[in-house]
């Protein structure tokens, strides 16, 4: 979906008042531009008869711009997530986005802009892979390896019809409305065709150390961390042939491009002045190491993009790197969701679903007690899968993920669950985008975790007043990539032999292949809080007999595991068959493919329940396996479960979404779902 | 410290062009301005001359503004903080921030900003005590009490050398700078001396209810959540005497004002059309009820000042209500800390102490592996004292106030603590800011935090990598206002007598009076997760014996209170004295003027440990009561002791802080110091 732009005539006032302006002032207009549009005292040879021109009007109101952005892996994507927040913070625009991606960007980009539903933004992706043959002939140094290049075959990949669009490199911050930048293509002459900011650093001088060849460049050349392309005229002008003409002339001298395609670009630009139209340098404010960037700027006003072109990154040393650090910490830690608006006064721009979404809560009623549950269902998360680099072996058709979600306060039990379980790990966290900054930190200062390569974490951004609980769980089965799931909870620790028992187990009972099972790992639970884990059943068992260890829940809901049968699996050599009952909410292993969870169960109670009903309802068979266990480890009671408890409103609506559930049961599966709805009318006194 | 403003020169071009603008298009300027600054086709009748006027040059850079603001209580002391900081995301120029306070409102807001240290930012404050007789003679109806009523008086209060000044409600938010809302002062004629926006409401109209009858106003009147004050001429037209005039006139047939000060700067203008500047209306987007706001902006860009002049707040129905609410809760959860940078290109303008701090941080060495230790200690958090309402009752001679801290991980325990402790508490909260919101709601939800009103939330806002468990406890005692205090941990529950307890027996043992005593509360912990209290000392031996509850740390730490002598204190009829040992870290009752905890420790280890060497030093005496006693609920570990345990870095720095503890000990307490480098410098076995 391209959406077009209505641009809309300036006033003929407003223009006249510019165009005085021009004539009279030349180069020191009132504001916006300085005169420190270069670094030095003179702008460098060639580049003297724009560098002062006026700050052009803004594009016409809801004129729709085009943004180019390169981005490939996990790390990458989480910074133009940044990237991306702060050019919504300011724009007033709508905005098209076109991601040049790798496979991995592309699966978190789009899930992350499925979710995130912004008004007026549209994106479009472009497969990286298919690209690399058009530039994998160059040698490179940079550390953006190929996908720094990518940005040279930019108008032959994006749309024939596409004239202009802004290209950004993922470590750039804005601090004003990107309008503001597009209205420079305007100011293009008829020969322009590439916006850039001048070099802050001495890099092309070739002065930085002994025997330092630098590409070709005028001056200190351009960098291309922003760039401004008229991609209709480097297309008339057979930008293709030129780059690479040069590019190869270049290769015959020097052994490699060490910035990737800023090289070439400035090679071309060497050759061809008349191509560029230099930018205002608070455009592109670069934080290299020996910047000169302090050159550049008299105010805070005048700062328009930051980028972070320094390997040290945040910790580059500058005379405002506070100011700067502040800057890209306040779009890092923002709330995503607030970003979810309206542009005031131009057409409404609906992501897809927004639209059903925004009726399905109007129909809400807030006087429903339980409004605030209905609403929380309704709810679309913004959600970042595999926040953190994540490398999968490949799969195994025996191979169970281990799949279970968390808030912060149970982060302290991720180590002990990489100790138990070697296996991949599909986890959501349930997160504000502040934490999630605070969750990277702690995965980085943990050795076990950061060793870690087959665990995927997947962010779900906080919204509402309950824990999203079969939400989250339902993302972390989504994003499980081996044929089984063992669908746990996060405060349990698996026997170490678990996920080597599991595997043997799927294998020897043959499961796949249309037959649906569920294999039940029983669950115990320890009251203590300092506690040695079992090394095997027989230790299992004689805790649990020297009342150490319980069978799980065994104090206050023993409905909820009665069914696994205790009492037969202390014997048990061999899988044994057990029979759904009311309640019933075993930890189970399943085919990937098995129901979702219900979202209408948030916060506390049923959540699980309602799963195990839904693989009853569908026909799955449960197999107890004998010499699987996990314990449950003692915690805070969570304050959904404090709320359950203390209120009477939490428990009555608990009860109606049942009784729905129930309903939509029936509607199913016909006759076959009577049964549940009898177990539920029965007396509930202890099994 | 008052800071002048250093005005300069505008460039003659600009003016010029500015004054070519103002001339050739009167009133359809190119920006800024729509004509929408007032709600119908055409302006109120005696406001036409100047309400499309186009928008005036910004100030001088670093020109100091002025902005005052009425504040009363806890809930407008957090709004103001969070209008301030969207007034700091958005400026540009120095602040001089003046504001009337009540006792309350002072002491919060001057914590707030000696700790937030904002460069460029002065902050003065008035008694709003004082006012209280100039304006209290005037019946009111509005919320605001008498607090409204005081904006009337800012000309007499201001200081006299303040030409003009800025005056806002604490229910504004910025979306931009403040300084484009100063320019309108350059824009008064010679009479006018009042800027205001119109009402976004038809109240004036007095056709909202039958019988409704407004003070009078011209056509809808003006709201006063933002004022622009020429305090100079409003002095030199004897302001005071003609407001108080009209309103005694206007009493005489009104029973009181329902809108506080707006009612009579309404009937004053109506008298005098010409004191006023009328404003765009974009300056105070009023979101009242029944609002017509959305006839004032044509896009966001226009959006300047939104003002949540509705008892319902951010509950308000409007078109855009999402937007708002958005750029609300944008400054509800920014981290204030990102606010404390320099205004660039303006001279540096650092708050008190700001200078030796960065001076102290620049000395830091970063190679040092304490490093991060030492800045931590050196950090200066933000501190913003009783957050929520708190009404203490007046002191008592031995009452006693339960110190403690936290963060959100323990939020869980707070309910559990007002079950155990009936008394006061001071507890200090190490929160971002977002989190900070997120306490407030936990409260608000659970009735047992709302109905205590003896409870003291002190929020400290996170910096930094380690938890400053010692300036927190620090915070939490300097706000204690009983004579003495029980300086406990947050997961630790008291008996439940131990309230009552207490202040028995200081009485009793006559505690004050230059006597200097720690009172020892022996605790004790349970490692079992469900747990029931034992309800007296009987009770808790009982449990001792039956190996459900142990000493305190009796497995890892003996030493820490083996001082205490458990077997004693067993047997224990009456209170006993007992002995400083190496490691001892009881639980203490001590008078409010104690020596504060020393800031050096941070994290995990050694924190209570030096506070009771301290103790010792300074010759206070350590009695066991025989009756009291407090228990240790289990709880996940702390991901500070799970650093201390995992890293030889802190390990070896608490090393060092340690050494450097005892170094400062020696020289302030000379050779009787001894004793404890001594005591630090034996083989640790257990006790």
């Amino acid at each position: 979906m391209l959406l077009r732009g209505r641009p809309r005539a300036l006033g003929a006032g407003a223009l006249l008042l510019l165009l005085i302006g021009f004539f009279l002032f030349g180069g020191y207009p009132e504001y916006g531009l300085r005169r420190a549009t270069v670094l030095d005292g003179g702008p460098p040879a060639g580049l003297n008869h724009s560098a002062c021109a006026p700050q052009p009007p803004l594009p016409p109101k809801c004129e729709l711009l085009h943004v180019a952005i390169v981005c490939a892996g996990h790390n990458s994507s989480r910074e133009a997530v940044t990237l991306v927040k702060s050019l919504l913070f300011y724009r007033k625009n709508p905005l098209h986005l076109h991601l040049v991606t790798d496979a991995v960007a592309r699966n978190i980009l789009e899930t992350l802009f499925r979710t995130w539903m912004v008004p007026a933004v549209v994106v479009s992706f472009y497969d990286a892979e298919k690209l690399k043959p058009l530039i994998s002939w160059i040698p490179n140094k940079h550390y953006s390896g190929l996908y720094g290049l990518m940005k040279l075959v930019l108008p032959g990949v994006l749309p024939p019809s596409l004239a202009q669009a802004i290209i950004l490199d993922t470590d750039v911050t804005f601090a004003s409305d990107i309008a503001e930048l597009w209205a420079f293509f305007a100011h293009f002459s008829d020969k322009q065709v590439i916006g850039l900011v001048e070099n802050q650093s001495n890099w092309y001088l070739g002065n930085i150390w002994k025997n330092h060849r630098p590409w070709p460049a005028l001056g200190r050349g351009f960098n291309t961390g922003v760039i401004l392309l008229r991609l209709d005229r480097l297309r008339q002008a057979g930008w293709e042939q030129m780059w690479k003409r040069t590019a190869k002339r270049e290769l015959l001298a020097l052994p490699a491009t060490s910035l990737a395609d800023q090289d070439i670009f400035n090679a071309v630009i060497k050759e061809h002045p008349d191509l560029v139209q230099p930018l205002p340098c608070v455009w592109n404010v670069q934080l290299s190491e020996h910047t000169l960037a302090e050159r550049c700027y008299l105010e805070a006003a005048d700062l328009k993009v930051i980028h972070w072109n320094s390997p040290k990154k945040l910790r580059v040393k500058n005379k405002h790197a506070a100011f700067f650090r502040n800057l890209y910490l306040t779009f890092l830690g923002y709330d995503g969701k607030l970003l979810r608006r309206d542009l005031i006064g131009c057409p409404s721009q609906l992501p897809p679903g927004a639209e059903q979404l925004q009726q399905a809560l109007a129909q809400l009623d807030e006087e429903d007690p339980c409004f605030e549950f209905r609403r929380q269902q309704l709810t679309v998360h913004r959600v970042h899968i595999t926040f953190l680099p994540h490398q999968p072996l490949p799969p195994h058709p025996h191979d169970v993920t281990l799949v279970a979600q968390l808030s912060m306060d149970r982060l302290q039990m991720l180590e002990a669950l990489c100790r138990h379980w070697p296996g991949p790990m599909s986890l959501a966290l349930y997160l504000t985008d502040a934490e999630a900054q605070q969750f990277l930190r702690f995965v980085e200062a943990s050795p076990v975790l950061s060793a870690r390569q087959n665990v995927a974490y997947h962010v779900v951004y906080r919204e509402g007043a309950f824990y999203p609980v079969n939400q989250l769980r339902n993302v972390a089965l989504a994003q499980a990539l081996t044929p089984y799931v063992f669908l746990s909870d996060i405060d349990f620790l698996p026997a170490y032999s678990l996920y080597d028992y599991l595997r043997v187990s799927i294998e020897q009972l043959g499961l796949g292949g249309g037959r649906k099972t569920a294999l039940v790992v029983p669950a115990f639970e320890t009251l203590h809080y300092r506690f040695s884990f079992p090394s095997s059943k027989a230790e299992l068992l004689a805790l649990l007999d020297a009342g150490s260890l319980y069978t799980f829940r065994y104090h206050e809901w023993p409905r909820g595991h009665a069914p696994t049968d205790y009492a037969r699996w202390r014997e048990a050599q061999k899988p044994y068959q057990v029979q759904w009952a009311a309640d019933y909410e075993p930890y189970v292993v399943v085919a990937r493919d098995c129901p979702r969870y219900d979202s209408r169960f948030v916060g506390f109670g049923w959540n699980k329940v309602a799963h195990i009903v839904e693989l009853d309802a569908q026909g799955y068979e449960f197999l107890v396996l004998p010499e699987a266990f996990a314990i449950h480890l003692p915690h805070a009671p969570s304050l959904d479960i404090s709320r359950f408890r203390s209120s009477f409103t939490y428990r009555d609506c608990l009860q109606t979404l049942k009784e729905e559930f129930h309903q939509d049961l029936s509607r199913r599966y016909g006759a076959a779902a009577l049964k549940y709805l009898t177990a539920l009318r029965q007396p509930q006194g202890p099994a």
